[in-house]
């Protein structure tokens, strides 16, 4: 919930639509259907368009297009989704208010550097040598470990733990429950028993990037884990040791990806893929919904694998002939060959 | 382990088992290969009914059926799986005794409403207008964040999250890890920048939910992220940004259900299944391990995806075919041109 | 960062390479490509043996065959790869240093038991009845239940949480965010509602154990879940109620593996693979990765499913045919009758 309002004519200037006149107040957001007249409202998705002028909305982002459909006040604009996006900062207000800037109960190692004005919470823990920037909030029970070092303006939300040697950009959010540097799953085998390979390397976040709760981004072997700026990773992915993720990908919930692999920038990967390690995919690139890459992807484009549900018994029969793909390929090829045969010699 | 022991007489009793008259002591519960002579088993699978009459256990629940394969007494009920369920709250001691209602290291706003008799762990902390209601259980560690309100009974197990503006009802229990109320995933993108949406919503939990270690369920972007009565979920899932889950709905682990999906009443989805966005599941859908879930589902029953795992060499060879099945449907559909032709061709 | 240093000699003498003799002091482990003069570098996978000449490392571990390709000095050992898990021993230093044993800030029941040179963070929770051995080190912010028992120099990471009645052996790393003895997803159903079964037995954890982050084992309905000694378990794995896992087992990322299922002794099982409950999977099994176990695996060998990611258009082809296998099956087989039916036809 909000305490922000502003008049139609500001929220034009703020959000880029053409100018308008009015002193109405608007005082928070919502959808089409549920917005009430002191909200604003979007058309996104040209699906949803009888509800704009049926919506109680006080204003509406739409297109050029849809300015007509309007019943209260259009708010034109090129792109209202992205209109819609600035506007959600204007009513955020964070929920998470603080009373004081270093929580009495924080545990600060003697030899960090704290900015002033940083906001360090309850129960909070912070190692030696580590460095927190100017405007960084870190919320209640987080651990950093030691050498740290975490950007202006970056916040953690209750409950993170960086393991040491991890170094976040700046104007980064990184959710509860996540991760980051905890060691690589490395080992060697000698005569059946695993020999722990320690992870020496550390991770390296770079800017304006956002990490989703219960993320995992292991540390490096030798050298660093790198997440490139401004990429976004939603909630439950892991990310193995000494992967690099491009600038401006984004990743969906619990895709797991493999140590070593480099995915380009501003790719899209979905939720639930599985990318094995060691690979390379291309700027560009874009993989569906539980995909399984166990190769390198060397063409930008839209990739894809698996199957979609269907009734359980039929896909009980189509599963079996799943494992009969071979032999049905080959007895397709003799059949051809058969027919070819029979064609010849029924020529006359 | 428990401390508590019952005489058959009140087992009987208290299970809704035909009466017995027996003071003999019952302390604990066992299957039926493990239990010694002083702890109740259960007959849940006519698979184990040899085990039956080998089992040293003081009191077995059986249906009528099996009341004779019984050495010792026999509690006979209607449901034997269903009585041994209601016999573990008789056993179950929690484990997590507290000593003390509110731990003096716990740090609590000064404006939330905490019921008297409500327990707060060790350093747990608790937003600004929190409400807590009576015979809550906070355990060590948990962040509740500002306007959160918690319902009667419901208990949190140690290093929960809660964001800002988080409804859970009465009688539920949140395990370990979880997080609720993490901003949902979304972003608009500018020029191939993402623009973050804050996330306006919140979450709203019904009451007798179950919640395991490791979930995270996302705030609603606007509306609320909805969670109905008496749904279980289970480790590791994920719930995106105003997902809908119906009452009584069971989903298993790993399950990931992507944002503004609306899942019906009384659903069972099983582990590591992926359920896109923007769906629609109804009431009384089955959905197996594993399935890929692309599509609306709108007539009840049991649906599946994937393949199942076989030899490797062999799925290797059947993987490949896979990719080339549309060739080989063409293939077969030319096959049958053909030979049809020949056939009438072949015609005296 | 380690603060290390060896010298070459030293070096060879503890990786049981070749005696060499050199006071040469080496204080880090880098990659052929980037390590420095004062760094140990291996020669793992012939496909990089070009870079061994090339490379400033000031020791190169190789193999015999590859002695004579290092500009610089060369360890000669049967297993390079294994002599470099050990080296890593060497310069790690945990980056976690402690300053005091016990943290003022933890919360420790008065009647458990931690050994004098345990090192208990900040803000930890012990409760009642808890053993902690010598050489043990819990992280900040963990929480330890009611009756667990820590075995010598085995390591919490922080935020790391015991349910009660976990017993976890001597030697293990347990890391970030792992949640262990949570509840098992059991439920009875009476009438379309879900009743609770309490989960009454614990987790019992080998030695040499390691754990990785935000990985849930649960705890046994009954009898306790079981992870052998040697046991390695990646990030964010879930393992259900009284599971059992062989000795020396390891398990990538993301796996699920469901209740009640027995794995045998040193197998592999690759990231983001689903096993359902109730299996048996033998000794010196291996799995790939997003394999599909629905079935017991009782042949020793290496198995997989699923479906390798390929251009999405050329996906949707195929798998929508997939949906038609077993009628193609069919229409493969009636084809066959056909021509063979007209080549007896066809004979003079």
């Amino acid at each position: 919930m909000s305490e922000s309002s502003y008049s139609v004519t500001e929220l034009a200037l703020l959000l880029g639509a053409e100018t308008v006149t009015s002193d109405y107040l608007i005082d928070g957001i919502g959808t089409l259907e549920s917005a009430t007249e002191t909200q604003l409202s979007f058309l996104h998705n040209s699906r949803y368009q009888s509800q704009v002028s049926a919506s109680a909305a006080g204003a509406i982002l739409v297109t050029e297009a849809h300015r007509k459909d309007v019943q209260t006040v259009a708010l034109v604009v090129d792109d209202p989704y992205l209109a819609y996006a600035r506007a959600t900062a204007l009513f955020a207000n964070n929920g998470r208010a603080v009373s004081q800037l270093v929580s009495p109960s924080a545990v600060i190692s003697s030899d960090a550097r704290v900015a002033a004005d940083a906001v360090i919470g309850p129960h909070v823990v912070i190692g030696e040598r580590v460095t927190i920037a100017s405007g960084v909030v870190i919320e209640a029970n987080c651990v950093i470990g030691t050498a740290c070092s975490i950007g202006e303006n970056t916040r953690l939300a209750a409950n993170v733990t960086l393991y040491s040697d991890i170094e976040v950009g700046k104007d980064c959010l990184i959710h509860s429950g996540a991760v980051i540097g905890a060691d690589g799953f490395g080992f060697a085998n000698s005569n059946g028993d695993w020999v722990k390979i320690h992870q020496l390397g550390g991770v390296n976040i770079g800017d304006d990037v956002e990490i989703g709760a219960g993320t995992t981004i292991d540390r490096g072997a030798l050298d660093d884990t790198v997440i490139g700026n401004g990429v976004i990773l939603d909630n439950q992915i892991q990310i193995g040791h000494n992967t690099i993720i491009g600038d401006h990908t984004a990743v969906a919930a619990c895709t797991a990806i493999a140590g070593s692999t480099r995915i380009g920038k501003r790719c899209t990967i979905a939720g639930a893929c599985a990318i094995a390690g060691h690979l390379t995919i291309v700027e560009g690139t874009h993989i569906t919904g539980m995909s399984m890459v166990s190769r390198s992807i060397l063409q930008p484009g839209a990739y894809s694998s698996g199957t979609a549900a269907e009734p359980h018994q039929q896909w009980k029969r189509n599963a079996v002939r799943f494992r009969q793909l071979d032999e049905m390929s080959r007895r397709i090829k003799k059949l051809e060959k058969t027919v070819k045969q029979q064609n010849i010699e029924g020529q006359p």
